[in-house]
């Protein structure tokens, strides 16, 4: 395990002492795999950074955005559009980088995510993808999101669901672009918790699950009378699977999860150190803040961030409902899974991946379990440094269910 | 310029302090963005290569070979195709990277050139890409390609050159990929010197701009009747320079090098350590290879595969010939061209691009210079860590002269 990650998420070292650091590298890498910064500019940020963690991380790769939008200008101006569509693209991943840092009260931080959302629209639909922005109506609020122009009239629509550290521009490439290459329609939406949405006053728990049912509704509302497939990534895996085990769901014809959680509670317990174990009590969210603070500032600042998305509470608040939203009765699934995991996260996480595989397999048993190995290079959570061969590894799965892309029939 | 690599070639470290593994490092990097290899995979044999040097670099990709070849092996069987083709392309990569620093005369190199090509030709079908291997007659011997099917009823060909350390697989990721995919027609053919044409006795030389001739006229007997766009890289450059140069060379509608090369004697003699430009006599090769024998295994490694590529007469015979060969009459070139160059690069070969373009543009206005800035990450030799963004450069000029891929006209 890294030293000062957030809890076991990868094996290698890509560029960083710091885990946490070294975690967002790979997953910057990983990207580069599916257009976003080139290793080249990756490198060339992560070089600036150098010992100056999570400030410099941020300074660095402001310093990448501000290149990368005056090359995506150039490049449009002089009339070179698949230039400028990369460069765009750079333009998103840049600022997503920053984000992971940002202080998110901070005002500069809302011009950050402004970039990010603009630079990725123009982005995309220069490279010919042809995604709409979408408002999903909840409650006083709503949940922003990107969703295939003309899904209505097709046969299977893929919602993609992200975890506690995801917008939804990161669902593009998490499975995203690689399903819209295959000829499928995606639903990229911010649920309660993610993206901007704890703006709006709407944090992670059981309004995220909500959010879930109330999109899916307002998707067959939008005319879509195909079939639901659900991909949840990270805490995503958890909102999908309590999603699915809950009575009166929505249909969904299969659900693919890296990983599965069915234990929220349990997982981030064994992920903590030992010392916060011992303290389950009120003081728990300032102990652990505090603790963070002192291992590593990167460690605090992620911890912070998470703070802000579970709203008032905080993370006491959060492991209080992990005992409730987040366990998920694994009877109650029957929804035919691909269950994915890394063989370098968590042995938790891979357990709970196999129990929920096991569970649901008995009821429908086209259902499949993946644990990537190191030598795939997917192994690392959500397998950020391989996501094409996750991506290929779904592809396959869906179509030996009949799950192709294609109009609707009848 | 980065410690013991063969000469300026890029500004950032990847993975090793030896600037040779480093460049390969990065490349192999790069080759991530389309395909082959993912960061995880990549850095998961950089690890392992440690302190080994060149033969712990073929050491670990004969590991990363094993394992994908295992891993394509097992996704096969399971009926998974996607996820096979990933991992036959991962092979082929893994083949590629253990050739950087592979014994060519020893015969366990040939089943890893047979591994390459196979796994490359099983990999890009399964991606849905259709190349046929072609051979081309070339006196005694043959040329070995591959060829877009239905080329022949195409208006535009794209014959793509490789350089001094390339072989045909190499040119899909060398701009082969993105040229498929916008709709081209690619012709990825090995001369003389270059890949596995060196075991026939053909070298690189005279013979190796004569074999881009013969080509030519050989795809015309096939059928093909509409343009043919020329793209070199690296040397390349050189061998599209020249052949552009010559009286009665075939038309050719545009040009594209990175970088074009209009005098290799020079360009060679700048980047080579100041004690070898004082001995320019028979004994410079041997010179030259104990010279890097002390500096670096690597280094030695390399240089030694370039001897084995000029043949009989090896490093010196090439360093004579380039005062024949490798220069180019600049006034003598007429085609449309896209002079590219990384700002990393030496500033010779940077210099030699522009004066390529100054030439060219008197004559052909529609021509373009681009000097990729750091920050674009496309700054280093062949923009090795960036292609997508070279690529996308290429096509965005093709567009602009109207060489939009299509049927042929009338």
């Amino acid at each position: 395990m890294a030293e000062r990650d957030l809890g076991q998420r990868q094996a290698r070292r890509f560029a960083f002492r710091n885990g946490t650091l070294d975690f967002l590298a790979g997953w910057c890498l990983g990207y580069a795999q599916l257009g976003g910064l080139s290793p080249g500019s990756a490198f060339e940020a992560f070089g600036r950074v150098g010992r100056g963690g999570a400030s410099g991380w941020v300074a660095s790769f402001g310093h990448t955005l501000a290149d990368e939008q005056r090359l995506a200008a150039r490049a449009h101006e002089e009339g070179n559009p698949r230039a400028a569509a990369q460069h765009d693209l750079a333009v998103a991943v840049a600022a997503r980088a920053q984000l992971h840092f940002a202080d998110l009260e901070a005002p500069e931080t809302r011009g950050t995510i402004a970039a990010m959302e603009e630079s990725f629209q123009r982005g995309v639909a220069g490279l010919g993808y042809r995604l709409d922005p979408v408002s999903v109506p909840f409650g006083a609020g709503h949940l922003p999101g990107y969703v295939s122009a003309g899904f209505a009239s097709l046969d299977v629509l893929v919602v993609v669901v992200g975890g506690g550290d995801t917008y939804r521009e990161d669902l593009f490439f998490m499975g995203g672009k690689g399903l819209l290459d295959a000829g499928y329609a995606v639903a990229m939406i911010d649920y309660p918790g993610q993206g901007t949405v704890p703006y709006q006053g709407l944090h992670f728990g059981t309004e995220t699950v909500e959010g879930l049912d109330t999109a899916l509704k307002w998707l067959r509302t939008q005319g879509f009378a195909g079939r639901f497939v659900l991909l949840g990534w990270s805490g995503g895996g958890l909102f999908t699977a309590k999603y699915l085990s809950l009575p009166g769901h929505e249909p969904v014809a299969a659900w693919i999860a890296s990983t599965p959680i069915v234990d929220f509670a349990t997982l981030a317990e064994v992920g903590m150190p030992a010392i916060l174990r011992k303290r389950p009590d009120g003081r728990l969210a300032s102990t652990l803040l505090a603790l963070a603070g002192r291992m590593s500032r990167e460690l605090d600042l992620s911890l912070r961030k998470y703070t802000w998305q579970f709203g008032p509470q905080g993370i006491a608040g959060a492991l209080e409902q992990a005992r409730t939203v987040g366990i998920v009765d694994v009877s109650a699934l029957d929804t035919p899974v691909l269950a994915l995991a890394g063989a370098s996260e968590s042995p938790e996480a891979i357990r709970q991946a196999k129990q929920a595989y096991e569970a649901v397999r008995i009821r429908r048993p086209g259902s499949r379990h993946v644990v990537f190995e190191r030598a795939t290079g997917a192994d690392a959570h959500c397998q950020v440094n391989n996501l094409p061969l996750a991506t290929a590894t779904m592809l396959d799965w869906l179509d030996g269910l009949g799950l192709t892309p294609g109009p609707v029939s009848g």
